[in-house]
């Protein structure tokens, strides 16, 4: 097999065989290769290592999360959840694949605390975003939300790594929908204005920030 | 002097100093050792290793949490939020050795690193707790009150660590009940909950900037 043929989608999944099947200690680098059919130094320009390979869905994800945030959105609330459900729906197209990535990782202890990194990354991409998109912001309030969002998506993420069963992105959606609600930035939260004077009226849980940014976007 | 002269905060403050002076990497554990009065074997009883000295009042007040806590409370979200607040006291009772501990951890990856992981093992200790003390409760209330809690306490922790100014711990507390009026737990859960709806009234020509000063002294 020439080394062009095997991209590195194909070495992740000969690897995760190869981890599930005798154990990612007992796996090297050599069998991954040969199994993937690249050579080492090809493995080696592809991954740092053989933690990397497990992390590998990771980084491109994450990279793509920092690009569609950078696209900038109407609100930016509702992207951060977006964001989350697109990591959650290229999970749930593979089910499988994620869940030998997932039982690998959980009889692993370093591999379990480089996951606990790796979830912390996606809570401060989120948390940043948000900081530079409202201006103004409480940074505790950005700081929650992302961690709010970022606890509710493993949560469903990690049923859906458990069990047989289905778990569909709905699931997630409903989750993050009352994260919202939670943070009173909810669908739910716009008045029409009459012409001398202005009636807002807004959940009490709405970061005063958002109240002033959503006002400034209908009065301007 | 003799070695029991010496208890784990001595060694533990010594070690910190040789850290800031001359670099984690660069201090041995002879050093500290020799610094704080005791022997290697001593040091390597009391710590597993230099890391290990760093994160030795996570160790303590990780234990000292999951007894608190097992100790049963009428309300276990407020249960929680005093145990974040015990940890917020701990640190703010020397903020001296807190910001040197911190200047540490930051400069270092493998500490920065430890440091997401033991903050985890803080979320993980409050969100078992819940769903141990409270029957029935959504695992998903549980799981993100939890995550809540910790990025909130996180967050006005590094306040008070990165800053020369003293962070009261009332902050805390105002942020950690703005937490429980979010999950409708509040104090004021009955007249404050985080449904209630606010309805501001005002002329189109007051300045947004205005309308903000006058909802943030109304509602806070």
């Amino acid at each position: 097999m020439h080394e062009s043929a095997a991209p590195r989608a194909a070495v992740v999944a000969a690897a995760l065989e190869l981890f599930q099947d005798q154990g990612f200690e007992q796996t090297s680098v050599e069998q991954i290769a040969k199994a993937a059919g690249v050579s080492r130094s090809t493995f080696f320009r592809q991954f740092g290592g053989k933690e990397d390979v497990v992390f590998a869905d990771h980084e491109v994800l994450l990279g793509q999360l920092r690009e569609f945030l950078a696209e900038g959105h109407d609100d930016p609330w509702v992207a951060v959840c977006a964001a989350s459900e697109s990591v959650f729906a290229h999970f749930a197209h593979d089910p499988d694949l994620a869940r030998r990535r997932y039982q690998i990782v959980r009889q692993v202890p370093v591999l379990r605390e480089r996951e606990i990194i790796t979830v912390f990354r996606y809570e401060r991409l989120f948390d940043e975003y948000l900081r530079g998109a409202l201006p103004g912001v409480d940074p505790l309030d950005a700081v929650g939300f992302a961690a709010l969002v970022t606890a509710v998506h493993n949560h469903v993420l990690r049923q859906l790594l458990r069990g047989k069963k289905k778990v569909p992105l709905s699931t997630l959606q409903t989750a993050l929908a009352d994260v919202r609600r939670r943070y009173g930035v909810g669908e739910d939260a716009a008045a029409g204005a009459p012409d001398d004077v202005v009636v807002a009226v807004f959940p009490r849980s709405m970061p005063i920030a958002e109240v002033t940014r959503r006002l400034k976007s209908e009065l301007d």
